[in-house]
């Protein structure tokens, strides 16, 4: 039995698999729509994060299955002194898949370890987010036809973004990538992974303060939020913070055939105006989001679906 | 693609071929069972309404159809600072029609705008809560055989009382209405109401103070709450607050084939003695606001049965 | 119409009748997998716990069946004062059978009185929670073969432990029961039951203080959790605590064909290297927790199964 703790547990041939499923899940609703007939997802969220509960419980409906769970820690056991490893042994009684987000890092696998079902990490802590990278993947290959060769900017708090660090990882892997990392100095991509990750895998990469200057070259920009607390101090954000936010006038600058991603919700990074622009992905983003998963589901279970793409 | 924001957005011919297909699905519910087999519901609960929910939810239920959602705001990402028009672009990847609740007038609009799936207004602040009004007209034409000549009774805090605002907008529509407004005078129907609807109509109504004068004429009396904390003292309050509650004993001054309804929850307006009398149509009343809702489903998803009611 | 208000509602030959369906949903689940197909159960939760709101859940998806429902008061109409009575005969328009937990004794039974379907017992304040009892009933049939002709220690706090004194009701009515109650002196079973149910049914009992001394003589061991709170004083409970602590040491001193059971959540009254144990069958409880609602649901609904064992 398999589970997702992390996006580097698919080697990237078992990773083109499910992404060749979710593209044929994309293509053919109907083939899927009953794959996981008599199937019970369970989503158990100790804490709330609608966006991520709501796009697996989605996904799995879109396969025939059902939905049962809990969308906040006060109405779980855990209120109790309940063990993570005993709920999961319960759970495993009453639903056949589960997704967990929790607050504490590691929470997860922990119920891995002891669960008689596959469990899917959807968010512990500030530590793994693997269905937001799986997603951001699919979205630049759905958009771009391939996920080498190309120049990625990430944009923002490079500090702090679990989904920047998650996303780096999982592109090395892949030829040709070039970043260019976008942020104030105080927000700059920790040494730890220049070092061991982009440095070791001799991935190229240059360290930018102004996103004017990053986005001719770019063929994605993936934006994320700046947070003002995250500023040393309030000068250093006033005159910076204009440098962050996305809008018509800085599109100009960019490539025709660039794409911008955003993991959401957006605060104001991204001006409204944007969105109107064909380049702007980030809903469609949310909408490959319920195809990976559906994906990863069907995977999980071990379903093959008459006439679908096999793993 | 149309949304449900005022039950004015139903032209009465419109209204009618609703209520039609809602009394086609109150006789013929198993001719339905199916027909939203594969679509889903999203309920968008930024403030807890279980009784608006649930309705929503078992009319899809009804269908065929899944149900996904959340509660109260605090499970939401409203919390998070996401915009309306955001949350609603996101949960149209992930549903194929959705309720919303929201506490500030015209949300579920800014929604609509935005949403690429059909929106129902379940309840905008103090603005509309337009699926009651529709359940309240299909109660009133189901148990009576038609909407208009009738005289209807509107009892309680007729200054405040969203329900009895549109539920007038909605029947002046139909020939001979007549309106008994029975009401403390601090409650009374605000001036713009009788103004620039029932003078503007030229519908007639009267205003009563006391329940017992009222009840003898009418066709239809629609109970709503009193609460204390609307007096403008202690004194006016202990003086009238029977005035406004129905028992047996007022019940006697009322016609045979009068009927009441009251929008729900009740608290003490209603005694609890008059429930098992015939003319207590408010749980019935509930009943009809599933018919209704899954009428609201399929015509807003386009949905046509075959061997069914065609919008 | 049936609702299950306490365990003592079916006699021993209906109750034989329900585990029997229960049995053979757990060898055919297949054959009962769209026996509620088009019929949904609305899970009523004015305090939240989990496990028992999903195992409802789950057997109702496993019968091919819809849920719908709240997880806490909050969300729900009782915040705004309307009475259990008005809610059910509301909730009735929406759902075809619920489960109903409630922090106040009575309340479910308030609720079956006004009700047109049937209503579950899902636990009502300290008072009775009878599809735990159900559920413990099953695990001890399936394990050994049958009910009667047993030793059965019951551990832990005695004295105010609901699911324990339910327990007691239901077993005392089979033949040849001997039980075991090993508590803290403070904690002892009540003299009420001792008195009115074992000792007027002629069951024999023996009260002992520590685990070690029953543990050879059972062939069922009955967990539950002893809280600090309990103790009269702090050096009581220093003293004894873990005499109530079941771990590997202990269990040497247990047959080889006893069977451990818990109510679930524990904390550490069950050390966790007993999980592996073959004896240890708290979380294949849980497991027949779900066929024996599966039963219930059915029986309630009414609903027979082609070729399934029949109520």
């Amino acid at each position: 039995m398999r589970h997702l703790m992390s996006p580097l547990d698919f080697s990237p041939e078992e990773l083109d698999r499910l992404m060749d499923l979710a593209a044929d899940i994309e293509q053919n609703p109907a083939r899927y729509a009953h794959s996981c007939s008599g199937k019970k997802l369970a989503t158990l969220f100790y804490e709330p994060s609608t966006r991520t509960r709501l796009s697996h419980e989605a996904a799995m409906l879109n396969l025939g299955g059902s939905i049962l769970g809990f969308s906040s820690a006060d109405s779980s056991s855990a209120a109790k002194g309940e063990s993570v490893a005993d709920t999961i042994r319960t759970i495993s009684c009453y639903a056949d898949i589960c997704a967990m987000r929790h607050p504490k890092e590691g929470a997860p696998m922990v119920a891995a370890h002891h669960s008689s079902i596959p469990v899917i990490n959807a968010g512990d802590g500030g530590h793994q987010h693997p269905t937001q990278t799986l997603t951001d993947l699919l979205t630049i290959r759905s958009l771009k036809g391939h996920l080498g060769n190309m120049t990625i900017g990430l944009c923002g708090d490079l500090k702090f973004g679990r989904t920047v660090h998650s996303l780096i990882h999982a592109l090395v892997r892949y030829p040709n990538i070039r970043f260019v990392l976008i942020s104030p100095e105080e927000l700059r991509l920790p040494g730890y992974i220049r070092h061991d990750v982009l440095d070791k895998e001799q991935v190229p990469y240059q360290q930018v303060v102004r996103l004017e200057e990053a986005l001719p070259t770019l063929d994605i920009l993936y934006m994320t939020r700046v947070q003002k607390e995250r500023f040393f101090n309030e000068e250093d954000y006033v005159r910076m913070k204009d440098f962050y936010i996305l809008d018509a006038a800085k599109m100009k600058l960019a490539r025709e055939d660039m794409f911008i991603l955003h993991p959401l919700p957006r605060v104001n990074e991204i001006s409204v105006e944007v969105d109107a622009d064909p380049r702007a992905a980030y809903f469609r983003q949310a909408q490959y989001g319920v195809y990976i998963r559906m994906a990863l589901i069907l995977t999980l279970l071990g379903i093959q679906v008459e006439g679908g793409k096999t793993w």
